[in-house]
């Protein structure tokens, strides 16, 4: 059976979601873990690549299983095996068809901002420390410039493989809760880098040294050197992705 | 002069608050940065000892110090020494005979607990993970017998130095944030672990068993005996000590 998992992870000790020779990656503890589980060679799919140091909510992650365990309750064995860290939110069986970056889905990232004269500890894996006075109206008006379906190749690292750069963001919200400022953000999905490209940019705007209107400028460059910036990955964090057909989605929290 | 420090930190890498020989403390390395900055031993008192592996978002130390440096300064030049999770959120002069465990104070505490089928990675340091679904309108019911003027020997370590075990508790609120239950006491003052051993008690009842009108035998007892469980130090944080004479407190957030 094809069985799909939800998977939160801190992505501060791990070199990304994508098995890589270099560093322990997210892919590789999921996969050395259900082998031991499943006593067989398991190979995960997932639906975003998470880069290094950024962490998870809820990844979709993909493997194809002959086991009598039913597909519900491998997220409970597996748990038991993972390091703390790692966490399955859900597991259910899907579609032999189904493919996790092959369907049509909306995810979610945010991006967090400790805009204070202090750095914070207890966020300091989770959020970039900015000491300036963020003007966070005009960063908002800069966001707003982001939604709809733009060229998104000035906010895509050269490194991608990706030949589209067409994406479409549906919603660009950025919320104050005292000093923590998080930007989050849906689409349709997102190229290499790009959320940390724009959230940079916005960082830019909300300092002073651009104005939002610059922003379509920059989108209109197609362009990478035209954006000036890029925060730390350490701030991002995949929030959520949800299918279109909806039948495909987790239901409970 | 006499400096006041408003101080943050991530206590899981930290032996709690109180300089001593077995592990390293937040006061042992504020105290060795602070000989570095000021050029002389520095000796620092907090308001709270807190336990290892207990959190502060605002602890409150206190030193002596002849230098040049104005006392407001003082945060900045020790955060560039500090480690990352140890932060100075303000520093300023107080009065000669200002003594942080001498003053009468409203302490504030949260303890966070994470109400899920599944562990949550990145709060796997600030929070504890309950698997058992939790009745938190019991839990409230229970809370609201501690608080007023008590007796709090049943909610006290038997190794603390304190004769006097009388405290008073002004509000004790449990705030539900999806998945995440924050417990949320403030009073005149705590005992050794009693924030975990009055949180340990709800849970049980939150768990069912034990009852709301349980609280106040258990308080009647006198007795820790009486008292069926303590939580651990992860989910516990200092959050604020606000002094009642109100020239004492930092102004800024």
């Amino acid at each position: 059976m094809r069985v799909m998992m939800r998977v939160a992870y801190d992505g501060t000790g791990y070199c990304g979601w994508q098995r890589q020779p270099n560093g322990l990656t997210v892919q590789e503890v999921l996969e050395t873990h259900l082998a031991g589980l499943l006593g067989a060679p398991t190979a995960v799919i997932g639906a975003s690549r998470t880069d290094s140091g950024v962490h998870a909510l809820g990844n979709i992650a993909m493997f194809d299983a002959q086991t009598q365990i039913p597909a519900e309750k491998i997220s409970y064995a597996l748990n038991q095996r993972l390091p703390e860290d790692i966490r399955i939110r859900g597991s259910r069986e899907v579609p032999e068809d189904f493919h996790p970056r092959k369907c049509n889905a909306v995810k979610t990232y945010s991006y967090r901002i400790w805009n204070s004269r202090y750095g914070m500890p207890l966020l300091r894996d989770t959020s970039y420390f900015v000491f300036t006075r963020l003007d966070v109206p005009r960063m908002r008006e800069a966001a707003a410039h982001f939604i709809g379906t733009h060229d998104f190749t000035s906010f895509c690292s050269p490194r991608t493989d990706k030949e589209d750069k067409v994406r479409t963001i549906y919603r660009f919200d950025l919320l104050e809760d005292g000093p923590l400022l998080t930007m989050r953000i849906s689409g349709n999905g997102f190229l290499y880098h790009m959320v940390r490209i724009m959230a940079g940019t916005l960082l830019c705007v909300g300092e002073g040294s651009l104005s939002p209107d610059d922003i379509p400028r920059i989108l209109d460059a197609r362009d990478r050197q035209a954006a000036p910036r890029m925060v730390p990955a350490r701030g991002l964090t995949l929030e959520e992705i949800r299918f279109e057909e909806d039948s495909l989605n987790f239901t409970e929290a």
